[in-house]
């Protein structure tokens, strides 16, 4: 049996999930549950190599980041294949099928990785089944038995010609309305989790029919990309130059070659907070919580915390999400309302609509702790080998204190090493870098004094990320 | 006509606003309307020199800084009567009119520091009309016409004799049912305001037939009070003789000395934060919402954050309260549920059911910004003139940098003075001070180290506030 290459499609900015879920960090590299994220969760459903081949994650330059630090916290190897610019779903599957081509690749397992899957043996059962088809130039979906008449999902026909458990598709069918999906659940149709497994070449040939210059613009910025250790930048020139669309318009929903697995797994999707009501164990009266809370009168909702002591009295029916930066409070009928609502947000001044406290960079992340007139007070934390880069700031003094592993500073030329409860004052205009030589995480709280404590407010001289 | 001598009775812990109110700050300290807290608007409400004397603060060793500060804050002057233990209100009054008398006053008017009076003027014209009775050796309260059948209000039936507007009272009622509260209106029944005008002996004279031992426990604890500048600590042995009940029972419903003038201004106990819906500037949907919120699809709510940036959608009648560290969600008929529900919190581990983010101090404030494994970082703020305790940790090393104002540092002995942007290294067993020699407030962040750093590893040497 040919061995199968997962590419992880990582995007979108997941806003149905605020407050846990921002653009900064979407809901994708988010522990929703667990202490994994879905992205990490991904990664391990994939992770025996007697079945599937190093996972390539297709993402952006934003996230890019982020996913090589959580690939490595769960020792996990993987590829990148960083999209340019944003064109939808189509162009980013051609790409990862073009390049997984060039590497020999015989089947691709597209997965989306802000989903949710209960049950990693039925999962690696559905793709052996669906190899089946794949082997007769078939694209497999995975089709999710439906448990209840949901509207937000589209839905898959079977048809009568099967290969074992694997069917053909009559039909893909638009999200519909309630009365007919309880009709489409009568009927036997499946949910389209929107994951797939196919040859390559076959995905290739399809798009090449339906959708010719996406097809070409793919294979273009594959050809032409430029490689950087195990990450690979698609040609940004013959990337643009693809349709905006997504691969079931562009392709699923056209073909006829494609074929559907009965999931035995659980799924969600994770689509709104609603979900999580779905997926987590509900006492008596139908709550589900988790962190500090405390609920009296409560019935039949969705109570998180991930900071905050929460008090819920009295309700029913809905959703509480409480951070220290932002809250959420929606009825559950409501919620498909969030993502216009966050887009509001965002439109405004207000920073937590669109970023965590905790902002990542390469080199690890900071969060604000405090803010006054004149100061500002920020904790560093430094992965281990990382480095921020060498620079200097026109409006600002900053004092570091090392609280946690060991800092290598440089400043003004000159290197030291400070321990944890040692000092050092960066005077304005002074060219400094922190890293971390070591092995365990830097911890460094940062106090800046000036009147200007703004991010633009740095001069780069010296960058080992590239950011110069 | 004789000036009036103002008691505002500072006690309670307020659970019923939490979060806002905490124990470790309650109600009346917090700014729940505007930019005063009620205790300031208390104050400013009896300002009038021409009618009122200096202000006696009744309140506790725990809250008596905290009184003090607020009142400098907007320039009254005040003093303080210290009691020593908790008794319920019949001690504390009776307290207060024993000490207000021995300082020669004839009319002592007991407020609550919690309420909220809309119409300044109409308080003080129905103060001059109460002093109509008072001069007759009555005892006067105000009396609110109702606007709603409240069932958490006392009631009070006006009898037929009067003076001027002033009307003798035939009876106070308990809180009613619904139906009976209807009665109640339509009968010209008044609420109970809980705010009385009257000679302190005559007060004393109605106690000592009811309850000859609180009256002499009070007088008792005043004769034996210590005086130390503008605040009175009522001796501890004779106070805690005194039965605690509160003066309503003791005095109020059994005297037949009580008139009441029908109030013409705009009053609210602030008892739920239902009162704050009630009080507060309503859209077109009946919401009132203050601070970064958004709402979408709500109606006949108050949404209110003090910090986190807050989404509510597609609710209606409830309250939503947001703080960095504590949200309380909650639906207006269960409100009353609230008491209970932090009692349950504060019986845990959670800090924030009873203490703010920011703790008060007799020197100021501080507040935890971070924290982690072996550090803790902290914002002091000192304020003119203040003065930490000459002290010293075994189990922490301090960072001090200075982000506003002047600091004076003692460190082994060593005095210096540190401006903005300066820092020092308070080593572990160094005994130190902070002092804020300046006019304008100081600010400093904290850096601690160590393996413990819980506020009882310290060693106190000295100090101002008489805490050693």
């Amino acid at each position: 049996m040919s061995s199968i290459t997962p590419v992880i499609l990582v995007g979108g900015s997941g806003k149905r999930l605020w407050p846990l879920s921002r653009e900064s960090m979407p809901k994708q590299f988010v522990p929703l549950l667990g202490t994994q994220s879905t992205f990490q969760q991904t990664l391990q459903r994939v992770a025996d190599r007697g079945l599937f081949a190093r996972p390539v994650i297709a993402t952006n330059d934003a996230y890019r980041f982020m996913a090589e630090q959580q690939a490595k916290e769960i020792g996990m190897e993987i590829e990148i294949l960083v999209e340019p610019s944003r064109r939808d779903s189509g162009p980013a599957m051609a790409a990862a099928a073009a390049y997984a081509r060039s590497q020999g690749a015989k089947a691709l397992l597209a997965l989306a990785s802000d989903h949710l899957v209960i049950g990693a043996e039925e999962f690696r059962a559905g793709c052996r089944e669906g190899l089946l088809a794949v082997g007769q130039g078939g694209i497999v979906t995975f089709g999710i038995p439906p448990t209840e008449p949901k509207t937000d999902y589209g839905y898959i026909r079977p048809g009568s010609q099967s290969i074992g458990p694997v069917q053909k598709v009559a039909a893909f069918v638009e999200k519909p309305n309630a009365q007919t999906a309880l009709r489409y659940i009568a009927e036997g149709l499946l949910w389209n989790s929107g994951n797939f497994l196919f040859p390559p070449d076959v995905l290739l040939s399809e798009m090449a029919r339906f959708e010719p210059a996406m097809a070409a613009a793919a294979e273009e910025a594959v050809a032409k990309a430029r490689k950087n250790g195990s990450t690979v930048f698609l040609d940004a020139d013959a990337f643009a130059k693809a349709p905006a669309k997504s691969i079931d318009y562009a392709v699923m929903e056209r073909t006829d070659k494609c074929w559907v697995v009965p999931a035995r797994f659980r799924w969600s999707d994770l689509g709104t907070w609603d979900a999580l009501l779905d997926i987590g164990e509900a006492d008596s009266a139908g709550n589900v919580t988790e962190g500090p809370v405390e609920i009296d009168h409560v019935r039949n909702s969705y109570v998180r915390s991930d900071g905050p002591l929460t008090a819920v009295i009295g309700v029913e029916e809905v959703v509480v999400v409480a951070m220290n930066d932002a809250v959420l409070v929606g009825h559950r009928d409501n919620l498909p309302r969030l993502k216009d609502v966050v887009q509001r947000m965002s439109d405004g001044k207000h920073k937590a609509a669109t970023e965590h406290a905790v902002m990542h960079r390469p080199w690890g992340s900071y969060q604000d702790i405090d803010r006054g007139e004149r100061f500002r007070a920020k904790r560093l934390s430094v992965n281990p080998k990382g480095k921020l880069s060498l620079q200097s700031h026109k409006r600002r003094a900053e004092h570091w204190v090392v609280v946690r592993g060991v800092a290598e500073v440089t400043l003004d030329g000159k290197i030291m090493t400070l321990h944890e409860n040692e000092s050092i004052y960066i005077p304005m205009g002074g060219i400094h870098r922190l890293a971390n030589p070591g092995e365990e995480q830097l911890e460094v709280v940062e106090v800046q004094t000036g009147d200007y404590l703004e991010e633009d407010d740095i001069i780069r001289y010296e960058d080992i990320y590239a950011r110069v």
